[in-house]
């Protein structure tokens, strides 16, 4: 998908939100447990009852991967059912792999060639030719870590602690990489107070702004210091849609939480004059 | 898998070699696609081939993911089967993951539970909260990214450039996270020079090294500057190893490469008073 066409589809639905897929088997409702593939009947589910308000759906593999290779069929089928039935879904691995190149290219086989994702997380640690493998795709996109929403992100992200910090090398020295057409980069949105010092070193990049909800980030907050003229912004939510409720409502209830933040993101992008 | 039994079977088997199953299906001989598991198969054949003169071997889970789910099967049969006819065989699931806590136990589930590896490589990019879930499991290790092989590792590794780099950092901090009885480093055998400062840092760890052979690294250099009383030494080499030979000699081929690197690693114990 091309940045035009994400941005056509935000502004045709009115919202930037990313529903996250982190579809715990150990968490679904029970009675999805007397179903062939329970974790995908439950995707189904939340896919059916929301694709209205949804940009973008993102998976995180670990929760698949945690089943063994009976999770790989149903990621496979997840993705494959959001491309057949809302082919204007931006589809996100939320994987954060990243190795040599020659390793690289093979997770770039399985999420771009064996799956027909539209991204993948890519953590960069490993540096550019761990990420260039995933670029060779046209159409395709990286969304590198940048600044992660978790407590453990203030060990080595803000390394120094001063003007030249970890997260800031990355958006800085990725830029020479790829540019906004095919890289995205993570911005937690605890950290919605830097996004305004993130917005001046990648003013007109997306950004995969997760935790909203349970992580505790403020949509308002991340639209304050984050949103630019063409939006610019994915947020994810997770838990506090996919697990509103646990019982044979939970799709119901996922919607009623969707179109709430659809709302908010409509008065955002209303008032930004981006509608 | 304990520190003391890994320093026995370096002991016994006079090697601190392991041996990397980047089983790429694309380049394992021909003749193995007439069988069912055709990577499973190569895995077997260099195993059965190499156990005598290897302490580890490390799949590095790309070359399985990019299959697809039947990968998943293979990797799983993998383990298994060394498990089963090799115990003292210390396994190495080469994953470099990593995520916010609640992710982070999903992929430890996938490693620890699912299937019984030993140890997980994990990427510290998201700091001690990423890596924690994986220390959870008594007797399996965590072999936390320090110093890569690949020449990307100079984009963000030794940021910034003075005596404070990241990856002295990260050998640093992740002290306070576990101890050399379940935690190593993975540093690159190309940057065997830096190991004498590494090992300032951490005397006693043992340290994964990859980049031995086709990498362009020296065991010799490895030596020099990386081993300490107890050995505290894997030294890996995949490629050189499993694609010494391309056709129905494969494994014996594998043998004789495999055999070749544990005499040296003998002399090496030997000269410095291991054995």
């Amino acid at each position: 998908m091309t940045r035009n066409e994400l941005i056509n589809n935000i502004l045709k639905k009115k919202s930037f939100l990313c529903v996250g897929l982190d579809s715990d088997i150990h968490k679904i409702p029970s009675f999805l447990h007397e179903t062939d593939d329970p974790v995908f009947e439950f995707n189904r589910g939340i896919i059916d009852a929301t694709a209205d308000f949804a940009v973008a759906y993102k998976p995180n593999i670990a929760f698949y991967e945690s089943i063994g290779a009976s999770g790989w069929v149903t990621l496979k089928k997840t993705v494959d059912y959001i491309k057949e039935n809302y082919p204007d879904i931006f589809t996100i691995a939320d994987a954060k792999r990243g190795d040599i190149g020659n390793t690289s290219k093979l997770y770039a086989r399985a999420f771009f060639e064996n799956m027909d994702f539209d991204a993948v997380t890519v953590a960069p640690y490993m540096g550019e030719d761990s990420v260039k493998p995933f670029l060779e795709y046209p159409g395709k996109w990286v969304i590198l870590l940048a600044l992660t929403s978790n407590k453990g992100a203030d060990d080595f992200q803000y390394h120094p602690d001063d003007g030249n910090s970890l997260y800031k090398l990355v958006l800085n020295k990725s830029q020479s990489w790829a540019d906004k057409e095919n890289m995205m980069y993570v911005v937690g949105a605890t950290r919605a107070d830097m996004l305004s010092d993130i917005r001046k070193i990648v003013p007109d990049h997306f950004l995969l702004i997760p935790g909203i909800g349970v992580q505790g980030g403020s949509l308002d907050d991340v639209v304050g210091h984050g949103m630019n003229n063409k939006c610019g912004l994915l947020v994810n939510s997770s838990r506090g849609i996919i697990f509103a409720d646990n019982n044979k409502e939970y799709a119901r209830s996922a919607r009623e939480k969707t179109n709430e933040l659809q709302r908010n993101m409509e008065a955002h992008l209303y008032k930004r004059g981006i509608l």
